[in-house]
């Protein structure tokens, strides 16, 4: 099924780069807020050395100076770690098939958020693992209900992205990370966390992470394995995300790894420790985070001047993804055909549901917009929507 | 057991990087055979165009140039396709991930030579797979064992490195290729065909692959999957392959890539892609071959004049290995043991093995070896030898 979905979801990216369509669909940061000068820089310096090590077999677990550098920024968002517990991935998304290879076995327990990451859903079927989905708010997953799970049936993970999460937007908040990391401390039940979006707060505190709570919680230090990327914050293409884990769990993610890819590529890691080095990073979070605070703000604006009370949606704090629904319960598939006519695409929401899926859903994101397209958009989107619930 | 054995190896390593060792275990390319100006040009003149997409997400399939530029490329080699079945990869390795996720089920059989790849041993160990070993000599895998597994149970595949396996060294004979694609066609096995070393042919005639001899016999054309890669022929740190494979195939293997990494590193695939449109690679398969048949050349010379009758080994047509045993049948661990002080390291055979190891043979790669330092690492490996003996 979720294959058939996965397709349905590339047929639709196809469209999104016809000329003239305004593309909402996309989970892609923007291009044009790429640092090109400060990537190029990275790579002239690390080809200037003429090291042929730049393009030679590297160690599974990563560049020593790249791991480096990710426990530096770690620390920045409030997780100590040291570079034997960082594992370099080929994207977050290697991380989530990683966890998957090494814990699940087919028929286990996973539970994940209602709606949730396609690609997770993706892995986990792959791994045939048995998902559970629980309802998530505007607090995030709804921890009783976690509760009511664990202490029914086994239930061997829980699959999260606490920060502003694809496709929902929502924010975990403080309170239930903590009664989270208890329950998977009590329950021992793994804690996946994944948090790509993590820099991208647009509001608000920044929240702990549940790796962070987990360890000043004695007994459930080894409940969370925490995975990022440099996909959202630097360049998607150079495939490189990380991972913290705990050290019994590191060598067995390690010897998979190993066998899977024997490594992430070379050159994409020293580029990134060189652009991390050289201190262009956290400058470039704050162009960023501006620029996506006034991308959101111009696609929140046009979707209520043009859409009004036809579609609810969240002002998410971070991230890339507004999540909404139409109001008059019309199928979000249906209103995007009449889109792709009006020259808009989004994603409905269908595919994020692995069952029973609010037909009525959709994601929009706002990266790669601008506010005179947004306004556009919009408009376009109210056009689709009034032919949707006209026929 | 294949982890303690993989971890066993990965130790090895880390003396082959220490001062005064002469390492004969690596089974990298040459450094010094990089053809770093061109990776460089490659690399400037992608980056001169200041375009982003270099470091964009991409398509799960690969760069549409590079597949063409690798459909030119397999021609050469006498494979004819077409870009829909070119499969980008992160490496080789990855597509033996691939394929053993969306094909092989816990307790399927897939037969592997005798000794076989050790990283391939460690894919279908993960995937659970049983495997069963057949003896190989000087002609490759013995068919006619083959056949007689074929012929008494159910078997899903067979996994072969049909010209100068690692580490046997061996290359299958045209008779045994025509022979097994026929087997593979009557008993319904697929022939997963690994060649990563193809180009790398020092002496003799190029031998068409199973893939291209299986198109050209009826009921047989989907019976083999290709895969090969750039990281022996141009730069393994870039984490680049292919796979090439019939239609219907195709399809799942790029949902399970999708699912496993959404795509290979674009600035990868996109520096292989200009430095194939440049003209450079196959002047520099020149420069590998003959280097590599001057580095075979002086190992093999050194091992005779040093160790004379203690030593048995092949002379390969090509690729990067010796395949040997210590003729007075000392465990090669033991005399690997002896080899670190006095200053040089193998492989022993035991982990190419993965049931009823032949405890005396070694692997020797000469890829990284001078003239000179094959002598002295020959001189050294006898004293390590007569020291192993004399216990």
């Amino acid at each position: 099924m979720l294959r058939t979905q996965s397709s349905a979801v590339r047929e639709l990216l196809k469209y999104s780069k016809m000329p003239n369509v305004i593309s909402l669909a996309g989970g892609i940061p923007a291009p044009d807020l790429f640092d090109i000068p400060g990537l190029e820089g990275a790579l002239d310096e690390e080809i200037s050395e003429h090291n042929r090590d730049s393009f030679q077999y590297g160690i599974t677990e990563g560049e020593p100076r790249l791991r480096q550098q990710i426990v530096a920024f770690m620390l920045q968002r409030g997780i100590r770690t040291t570079a034997e517990n960082v594992l370099v991935t080929a994207g977050s998304q290697q991380g989530l098939d990683l966890i998957a290879r090494v814990f699940l076995n087919p028929g286990d327990t996973i539970l994940v958020e209602r709606p949730a990451y396609l690609a997770a859903l993706q892995v986990f079927t792959l791994a045939e693992a048995r998902m559970l989905s629980v309802p998530t708010d505007e607090q995030g997953i709804n921890v009783e209900q976690v509760e009511a799970i664990l202490s029914n049936e086994s239930v061997k993970a829980i699959y999260l992205v606490p920060n502003f999460g694809n496709p929902s937007g929502c924010t975990l908040t403080f309170e239930r990370r903590q009664r989270l990391v208890q329950l998977a401390c009590r329950y021992r039940v793994l804690i996946i966390e994944d948090d790509p979006y993590g820099e991208i707060r647009l509001q608000g505190e920044h929240i702990p992470s549940l790796y962070e709570i987990a360890q000043g919680v004695p007994g459930a230090e080894d409940s969370v394995l925490y995975l990022s990327s440099f996909s959202k914050i630097l360049a998607p293409g150079l495939r490189t995300g990380w991972m913290v884990v705990p050290g019994e769990v590191y060598g067995h993610l390690a010897v998979a790894k190993q066998a899977i890819d024997l490594h992430t590529c070379t050159l994409s890691q020293r580029i990134i420790e060189r652009y991390m080095a050289s201190g262009r990073l956290q400058p470039r979070l704050s162009v960023l985070r501006a620029s996506y605070r006034e991308r959101r703000d111009a696609l929140c604006a046009a979707l209520r001047r043009h859409l009004g009370n036809a579609i609810q949606f969240n002002t998410p704090d971070g991230g890339m993804f507004l999540w909404g629904c139409f109001t008059s319960g019309v199928d979000a598939s249906m209103v995007l055909k009449h889109a792709i006519n009006a020259g808009v695409v989004f994603v409905p929401g269908e595919p994020f549901f692995f069952d029973a899926p609010e037909r009525n859903t959709l994601r929009l994101s706002y990266s790669t917009i601008t506010p005179a397209s947004a306004d556009e958009a919009a408009r376009r989107l109210a056009t689709a929507l009034h032919h949707a619930n006209s026929h």
